[in-house]
C-alpha cells in the first residue's frame, strides 16, 4: 500500500499517547511521507491541523491511532471516507480494537510497504431522527427510554414487518459490536466478515422478543416515550416520543489495517 | 377476620376507579364497618382523609385498592405496617397483583367474614443511601448508572463477600418481583413463599456475572459513577459515585388477602 | 410457473392426509398435469411410485406435501435437487413450515399458474463423518455426546480458527431452523433470507461459549467422546470419539412456493 | 471436633491418591485415631474394609477423601448419614468441591482438633420411580428424554400446581449444584446456605418456561416418553413414559468440614 500521506491521532489529553504520536510521526517522516498531526501534537516537518475532522480532505493513505478503543472509535466517527486505520494500543488500555503495540511499529511499516497486510472492512451504522443524521457508529446504536418510571413500547420496522413490544430499549449492533455491549445484553456473536446487523431488545416484557439477525438494511424504531440514542457509548442524542429513528448501514465502512491472519477475532475478545 | 375498620383506595384520577371505590365503601358501611376514603372520593357515612399515608394510624383491619398494579404498589409503599390489602382490578389493566374483579366483591366480603381467606405475606425491600431511607418496594430496586457514556463498575457486598464488575446496573428483586422487570432482565422465577432475594447484574461486561439468589439479608451496592435508584418503577432517587447504597428486607411485609388456594401464582403470570 | 409434472406426498399412515392427497392429485390431473403419487396413495390417471426418493428423476415442476412439518422435512431430505414444494397443512398439526391449508388449494394453483407466487430458497446443511455423507437438514444438525456421565470436550473448527470447550453438544442451525430447537437452546433468530449459520454450544461449562453466527462455510466438529448426529430431529447417525464431523452448506437449497409476501416470517413463528 | 474414628477414601485406580491416602491414614493413626481404609489401600494399624458403603456403620467422626470432585460425589452418595467429609484435592483435578490440598493436612488436623472449623451442611436430593429410590445427589438430578427424534412433553408438579410443556428434559439442582451443570444450562446461582432447589427446563419449546426456584419440597416429573435419570453425572437410571419420577430433599445432608470462612463460595467457583 502507498504510505505517501499519513495522519497521526492520539488519545485526548494523554501525554503517553502524544509522545507515541510524535515518535510514530518521525518514523513516517523518515520514510518521506507527508505527515499530519493533530494539535497539540507538533513535530518538525509534519503539518499540524486542529481537529480529526480535517483529516477527511487530506487524501490520506493511512491514519494511525494511538491510545485505546475510545480513540479508535472517535477517529472512525470523524472519518467520512474509507481511509485505512492502523490502531496502536498505548497506555495499557484493554484495546480490543487495536492491532499492535508501539514496539511493533517498524514491522508494521515494513509490512504495509511490502503489501503483507490486508484491509479488514467493517460495516458501520448510522442513525437519524428529526431530520438530523448523527455520526456513524462502528459498534452499536443503543436506543433507550429516558424515563425509568414509564413502561415504553417500541415499534421495530424492518422490510415489510412490524414488531411492537414493551421493553426498556433496543440495541442495533454491527458484527464489530457483537462482542461488546450487545453481547453483555445477551446478543449472539457475529462473524466479523458478515454484512448483517443484530437487533437486540433490552429487557422485553416477559422476555418474549429475542435477538434477531437481519441483513444490513434500513431499520426503523419508534418509541412511545422520549428516548436517548447513544452511538458507540460516546455520543448521546435524543428523540421525542413517537418520533421515527432510522438506522442504516453507513455508506463508508471502517477499514482496519491488519497484519495478522483473518480469523474469528471475536472469540479471542471473549477470552475463549 | 375482623372488618371493623376499612380503608378504600382508588387509582389516581380515574373516574371508573373512584366510582368503584364509592360502591365498595357503601358495601362495607352497610356491614357496619368504619370506612375511610381518600380525597377526592367522598361517601356519606365514611370518613374522608387527605392521603394514603394517613391510613397508617387508623388501626385498620383491611385496605381495599381499586385500579391496576400501580395503585397496589403505591398503596403498599405508603403502608408502614402489615395491614392486609384486598386488591380489586378496575379499568381493564393487566393487574397481575390483583385478586378479584369488582363483581366478586360480595363473595370476597363474605369469605373474609367467615375466615375462608388466607394472608399472603410477601417480603419487601428497602434501599437507603446518604443517610436517607427510601420507601419500601414490593417488587424490585433497580440501580443503574446515570451516564450512558461511562463504563460503570459496581461493587456488590453480601455477608463477607465482595463481587466487583463492570456493568450497566444491578437489580435486587423480591419473589413478588421475580416475574416482572427482573424476569425481563434474565432473572429466575422465585416461589413467592420464599424469604430470598435475587441480585441480577444488568449487562455485565462479557456476561461474566450471573443472577445470584441469596437470603434476604443486607446487600450493599457501590457504583463508580452516579446512579439512579428506582423503587418499583415508580419512585426515583439518586446516589453519588462511590456512595454506599444499602438494600435490606423491610421489617413489615406486604400482606395480600387471598381468596384462592396457594400455588405457583408466578407461573400463571408468565402465561404458562 | 409451469405445472406440467407434479408429485404429491402425504403424511405416512395418515388417512386424512392421504385423502387430501387424492383430492389434490385430481385437481392437478384436471388441469392436464402429469401427476405422481406415492404408494399407498393411488389415483386414477396418476402414476403411483413406491417412495419419495423416486421423485428426484421425474423432472417435476412442483411437489405438494400434505401433513405437518415432519412430512415437509422428510420430503426435503429426499429431494436432491431444487424442486419447489407447496406445503399444505393437513391434520391440525402446528405446521410452521406449511404455506396453506387445504381449502386454499384452488387459489394456490391459480396463483402458481399466473406467476403470482415467489420461490423462497432456503439454505440447507449436510453433515458427513467416517466417509459417509448423511441426508441434508433444512433446520439443524444436532451433535451431542452419547454418554451422559462423561464430560465431553468439543473442538469446533471454522476457517483458520479452533475453539475447544467442554459442553454437552453443539447445534448447527440454518436460518430456517433458527426459530426451532436452536431457539429453545438459546440461539438468536436469523432472517430467513441470509446465507449464514448459527453454531450454538449446548450447556458449555461455565456458560463461557456463546452462539456464533458465521458465513455458510465448512464447520468441523470433533468430540472427545462418541456422539449422536441428529438431522432435523428425524434421522440419527453416530460418530466415534475424535472422529471428524464436517458440516457444510448443501449444494441444493430447499425451495418453498410462497403465496404471501416476503417478510419476517420467523417472528410470526414465535407468536410475536 | 472428635477425631477418634476416621475413614479414608481415595480416587479409584489412582496411585497418587492411594499414596496420599496412606500418608493421611498414618497422620491420623499417629494421633491415636482408629482409621479405616478402603481396599486396595492398606496401612499398618488401620482397618481395611472392602467398600465405601461399609463406612456407614463404623460410627465415624470424619471421612477424608483424596482425589477430585468425582471421588467426593461418589463418597457422599454412599454415605446415608451425616458424617463430616474433609475433601483433599489430589492429582491436579479442578476440584471445586475440595477444601484443601495435601500439604495443608497438618493444619487441617490441628484446626479440627481445636474446633477452628465449621460444618457446611448442604441440601441433597433423591429421586425415585417405579418403586425404587436411587442414590442421593449432592449437585443435581438430570432427567432427559431417551429418544432424540421424539418431542417430549414434561409435566412438573409442585405443591398444587402443574406445569406442562414440550422440552428436552428437566434439571433439579441443589444450591451446591447451582454452579455446575445447572449453571451451564442457564440456571441462576443459589447461595449455598439456602434450603431451596432450582427446576430448570432444558430447551423448552419457544423458550417459554424459565428456571424456577422453589422450597425444597417434593417435585414430581412425568414425561410422555422414556427418560434417563442421571444423578450427579455419575449414575444413570431410567423411567418409562408416563411414569412418575419423584424428587425430594434427602433426609441426610452432605456435611463438609470447612477451614475457611463462610461466604459466597459459589462466585469463586465461577471465577468471579
Amino acid at each position: 500500500m502507498k504510505l505517501n500521506r499519513v495522519g497521526i491521532v492520539s488519545k485526548f489529553g494523554s501525554e503517553e499517547s502524544e509522545n507515541a504520536a510524535k515518535k510514530v510521526a518521525k518514523k513516517f517522516l523518515a520514510s518521506k511521507a507527508e505527515v499530519f498531526t493533530i494539535a497539540p501534537v507538533s513535530v518538525e516537518g509534519a503539518k499540524r491541523i486542529e481537529s480529526v475532522d480535517e483529516l477527511n480532505d487530506k487524501k490520506l493513505d493511512l491514519v494511525v491511532t494511538m491510545g485505546g478503543d475510545g480513540t479508535t472509535l472517535r477517529t472512525f466517527r470523524s472519518l467520512t471516507n474509507e481511509i485505512p486505520l492502523l490502531t496502536i494500543n498505548v497506555g495499557g488500555n484493554r484495546g480490543i480494537l487495536s492491532e499492535i503495540t508501539l514496539d511493533k511499529i517498524d514491522t508494521a511499516i515494513a509490512d504495509m510497504k511490502s503489501n503483507k497486510v490486508w484491509f479488514d472492512k467493517r460495516t458501520r451504522v448510522v442513525a437519524s431522527s428529526g431530520g438530523e443524521e448523527y455520526s456513524p457508529a462502528l459498534n452499536e446504536i443503543y436506543i433507550n427510554r429516558q424515563n425509568m418510571t414509564k413502561t415504553a413500547e417500541f415499534e421495530i420496522k424492518f422490510q415489510n414487518d412490524i414488531v411492537k413490544h414493551k421493553m426498556d430499549g433496543v440495541m442495533i449492533s454491527t458484527p464489530s459490536g457483537s462482542t461488546g455491549h450487545s453481547f453483555s445484553l445477551g446478543g449472539p456473536v457475529l462473524h466479523e466478515s458478515l454484512d448483517i446487523l443484530i437487533i437486540t431488545p433490552i429487557a422485553p416484557v416477559l422476555r418474549l422478543l429475542p435477538s434477531i439477525v437481519v441483513p444490513d438494511e434500513k431499520i426503523e424504531v419508534i418509541c412511545s416515550h422520549d428516548t436517548n440514542i447513544v452511538m458507540d457509548a460516546q455520543v448521546i442524542k435524543t428523540a421525542g416520543f413517537e418520533e421515527s429513528i432510522v438506522i442504516k448501514k453507513h455508506p463508508k465502512r471502517a477499514v482496519f489495517v491488519r497484519l495478522k491472519k483473518r480469523g474469528l477475532r471475536q472469540m479471542g475478545k471473549l477470552g475463549v
